[in-house]
């Protein structure tokens, strides 16, 4: 059995019992086998050690909203409203992917998100058995799920529902456990409610979570209410959405009846703060919603409205955007906004008792960050460092079911130079295909 | 003569004639003296070269408001209310402060902001002798000066104004003309009517400009229209203040006569959108400024209320934000948000007419961002790149008045190792002083 010895580190838990100390911690297998102030006794010989002095430890951010893929889309469109950039720019563009760029776009999502401290990540798309192969091969942790667009005719549907289910039931707990799955409905504007109630009833009959898109523009609220008569989150609870474990992204137009419903009905959601900035959605009420107990975790949604995936970013994000907004400087302090991108991120996606914190017995998912630089001092409160000062730049290696994935900034199972090379192959096809 | 060849760089040189092409630039001395797409012909033997092949070259970031020293702070006091950040942890911390304190924090802040891109700041604060030694020997270029309160006894008023003016003659082009220098009342609400009245006399006298905080919060703004019966910028106007060349920070609270006023009278605005949101100050009018012809510059504040220096988050932050909060998702466009970082900031500090593109005959004050990486592919538009997804952390070599000060991540005439033990050592001496 590997063994990992990391001696002297900082260590930043997320645990309320024990949030921060320096000290060690062994690591055996996947799991996290020993924390403390004192080196840990009885250990084999041939056990690997890490000099932790320079570094601080904490668990693996979680990525609760996006769609890898589209990291081929960074930087083609910016700075144009939503139905421009949707219509003109993601969907003429998207409709030319074929498996490879899927492939492609995933894996230089992958690397990026790795190289930045993403441990697990949410991924709705299409074309997923590319995405689920990627997560084997990384390393890193994924919860998977086939986003199903149903405006089409009754077969389409059928063949779209088919293949979400099949895609779910075949991938879930594949790779170690490190895969599992999700279902999918793409937005409740996008699907009609009685297709919505056939993926509610697939979650019931392979008791799988539920993700969707609800209440990103107040437009698609608005049409809600011409279409169905009701509010999308009322309007989703009457059709059983809630009924299951389940996450919500965006969530930006929300009144105060709906975020008592959600927390409620026990809803996570996943807060996008750069997209919603980005395509001028809104802002979400996040102070509110963690008044009421919800669950708010951090997604990054794609690079095509973000444009990046460093989880470190929104953290930062969520922690000033709320200050300034609401006008109290007190509201989503720092370890508030570290929480929503870990613990409250594994929360979201039904793993917290596995990952999410740094705990002995718990997995092994971590990221050590290179607190040796000017931006870090005077070290004071790290966890304010972290969230106010620090970047995804700054993780330096990264360990997911006690697995290496990341060491001294370049990803151990990914080949980075053919990933680039493949993205911008990917790219320049689409465009002139 | 040193002269520098850069071979086959991408160069995003924020000038409209030629914005951004792959090709050459030579540097003699202090000036840029090629830059094109062809190889240059005629240059010695002996000039040195580089491959610029996986670099992007930009003109250096200039950050138009800041106060270096208080980077010993960052981390002591978050998400408090204003009142309590400023009096109970602000305060008493800087009136412990000695000289090798400042110096600690300038040589600090200075280090991260080299490290991030940065090639120009502006640094309002006291103790500016030891901010301009740091200033000289660390090779950035600094526009300095001795922010005064004038909360205090005429014979303590008229020491300050004394030590402003002297810092100001005395240092003003110094470090072959990189240090120039401002003269700087500290605000409305800190400074009588008169006082500052005495300032913008020196500024005349000297042929200075001046700088100041103006509007940053609403109360601040109520309170001018108390004691004075005009909102601050009508106030600073009957003052004279804007007689001379003027950078006002913050401007958060304006209404339209006001920003038509500062337009009018060309006045230039340090916009600090982290700051703003971070102590929830407010959300400035930055699309109705530049709307206007406002020079909107960028500042980071200082790293007690940011809690960093990289520009790039300001520069990003700038983008995104006014989107969210407009609704608008084509304000402030990404090339617009790079040229508040760069051009405008040139422009802030009165120095266009030699820093801020890359251009033959300009100053060589430039930068070398590594975008051999995941989250500048694919390579589509880069300025989209380097706003939505670059970071400061991605900056691998710096130079100023064509001397390199940056070099592989580390600074050449500062060293790091004992600036961040000193800087420790200065914080934990002002915690227990």
């Amino acid at each position: 059995m590997s063994q990992l010895w990391i001696e002297n580190g900082l260590f930043i838990t997320m645990d309320s019992d024990k949030p921060s100390f320096r000290g060690h911690m062994v690591v055996s297998s996947d799991r996290i086998t020993y924390l403390g102030e004192q080196p840990p006794a009885g250990l084999p010989d041939d056990t690997e050690r890490l000099d932790g002095s320079k570094l601080a430890f904490m668990p693996g951010l979680i990525n609760t909203h996006g769609h890898a893929a589209m990291s081929l889309l960074r930087g083609y469109s910016d700075d144009q409203n939503l139905q421009v950039w949707l219509e003109q720019k993601m969907w003429p563009m998207e409709a030319k992917y074929v498996d490879a760029d899927t492939k492609a776009g995933t894996a230089l999502a992958v690397a990026e998100m790795l190289k930045s401290g993403t441990t697990a990540f949410v991924d709705m798309y299409d074309r997923m058995d590319q995405v689920a192969q990627v997560t084997e091969q990384s390393g890193i942790r994924g919860v998977l799920t086939r986003g199903v667009i149903g405006l089409c005719p009754p077969e389409v549907q059928e063949a779209k529902l088919s293949e979400a289910i099949a895609f779910a039931r075949d991938w879930n707990g594949k790779a170690d456990g490190r895969i599992t799955t999700m279902i999918s409905p793409h937005a409740p504007y996008t699907c009609p409610p009685a297709y919505i109630e056939r993926f509610v009833q697939a979650a019931h009959d392979y008791q799988l979570p539920l993700h969707t898109h609800m209440s990103e523009t107040l437009a698609e609220v608005e049409q809600n209410v011409r279409d169905y008569g009701t509010r999308p989150v009322e309007h989703l609870d009457k059709l059983g959405f809630f009924s299951r474990p389940s996450l919500v992204a965006h969530a930006v137009h929300l009144n105060d009846e709906e975020i008592a419903l959600l927390a409620e009905r026990g809803v996570a959601v996943s807060h996008n703060p750069i997209s919603n900035l980005k395509l001028a959605s809104g802002i979400a009420r996040v102070p509110d919603m963690l008044k009421a107990g919800i669950t708010v975790s951090l997604g990054t949604d794609s690079a095509a409205s973000n444009n990046n995936l460093d989880l470190f970013q929104e953290i930062n994000a969520a922690a000033l955007l709320h200050k300034g907004t609401s006008g109290d400087p007190t509201v989503v302090p720092a370890l508030e906004a570290l929480k929503m991108g870990t613990v409250y991120g594994a929360k979201a996606i039904g793993q917290e008792q596995t990952i999410g914190k740094l705990r002995t017995g718990m997995k092994a998912d971590f990221i050590a960050i290179n607190i040796d630089q000017p931006h870090y001092y005077p070290m004071t409160d790290m966890v304010s460092h972290l969230v106010y000062s620090g970047s995804g730049r700054d993780v330096k290696h990264v360990w997911i079911d006690g697995r290496q994935v990341l060491k001294d900034g370049s990803c151990v199972y990914l080949d980075e130079e053919k990933i680039k090379h493949e993205a911008q192959a990917s790219f320049e096809r689409l465009l002139h295909a």
